[in-house]
């Protein structure tokens, strides 16, 4: 019913970690970043992007992991990665997992690939930039989370704080990283003890935080 | 019952229109950036990034554009912004809104806030790197819409066309807008065909596309 086209640590984590939470029969599909994969013709087909995940469900093709994750918390509401409809906290989920996806995500993929910026390395003023717009929303999120956490949504963890540590994750070689952030590291530390994070690590082969 | 902080021509657009599409009573407020009312504190209370739009609902703040419009859709499905979930253009639904945000929205404000990228004005390479960034967007959903349009979803309107049609807009001023793609061109004059979008122009004070 469902095959992930992954890359270990990479977007799809988010992904294969709802799969996993939620226990629904999935396929793994490696696409060797090593060797290009994510640029074969055929996986251009499922993905014209070409990046990681794409998510077929019954033969059809989607992509976006923010997407994917409300898609799979919507199909399995009985998994309870999504607050039911009609409540306030699946309006507040609404917005994390947007504003993750979009301030997160997107600076990330600049702070990752200075060629989408026209440089092959980044200027010293561009990184600094970067670097203040991805802490800037972990100040945000440590306020939030001081104030009104442990999770996103307060005491019920939900799907937002599994996208949420695999975005802190990301952050682990900057100058800064997420952790440092007390309120940050207290929602990390729960969710990578959860089964699913750790499961996910042996699949994928990861070893470092 | 609706609270809309807005700003004209701005992201707030795509809630506005979807407040009108519904035809649910609202109250606008102003958010004027001339004064920078964005950083006030009052606003600051409601909107801690100081970004328009805020949603105000029932006394609780919610931002993100992205995440208004399908909160607003899923609480109005009689309005059909959104497809029936449990539907496969349900699920397309999301895909595209989280693309358009996470592309468009966030390279947009790179683009037009040069200081948040560390320089007073953008270097040619970076300019033309963003420049690439958005094109590269319409030339993918071009493609989608020639092959499966008019809309976003095929042959049904839905409030993902409206976010779209919002974000060709702000290319307007661009060396190349986004309705110089045919099948862009073709959706954006359908949406501004629609009452809604003539009657924000109206509320708004907007004139130029």
């Amino acid at each position: 019913m469902y095959t992930l086209y992954y890359s270990p640590g990479t977007a799809s984590m988010v992904v294969h970690l709802a799969l996993l939470e939620i226990g629904a029969p999935h396929e793994l599909r490696l696409v060797d970043f090593d060797t290009k994969a994510q640029h074969d013709p055929a996986y251009l087909k499922l993905n014209p992007r070409g990046v990681v995940p794409t998510l077929v469900i019954d033969g059809r093709p989607l992509s976006e992991s923010a997407a994917l994750l409300m898609v799979l918390a919507e199909r399995h509401s009985e998994a309870k990665l999504a607050p039911a409809p009609g409540t306030p906290e699946r309006e507040a989920w609404q917005q994390w997992i947007v504003y993750l996806s979009n301030t997160l995500m997107s600076t990330y993929r600049f702070w990752f690939y200075p060629p989408e910026l026209g440089a092959a390395e980044h200027t010293p003023e561009v990184r600094a930039a970067l670097q203040r717009k991805i802490e800037g929303v972990w100040v945000l999120l440590d306020a939030q989370l001081a104030a009104h956490g442990p999770y996103l949504l307060g005491a019920e963890f939900s799907g937002a704080d599994l996208l949420l540590t695999m975005l802190m994750r990301w952050s682990r070689n900057m100058p800064r990283p997420a952790t440092e952030w007390p309120a940050l590291k207290r929602l990390a530390d729960l969710v990578r003890a959860r089964p699913s994070w750790q499961k996910l690590y042996e699949i994928e082969g990861l070893s470092e935080w």
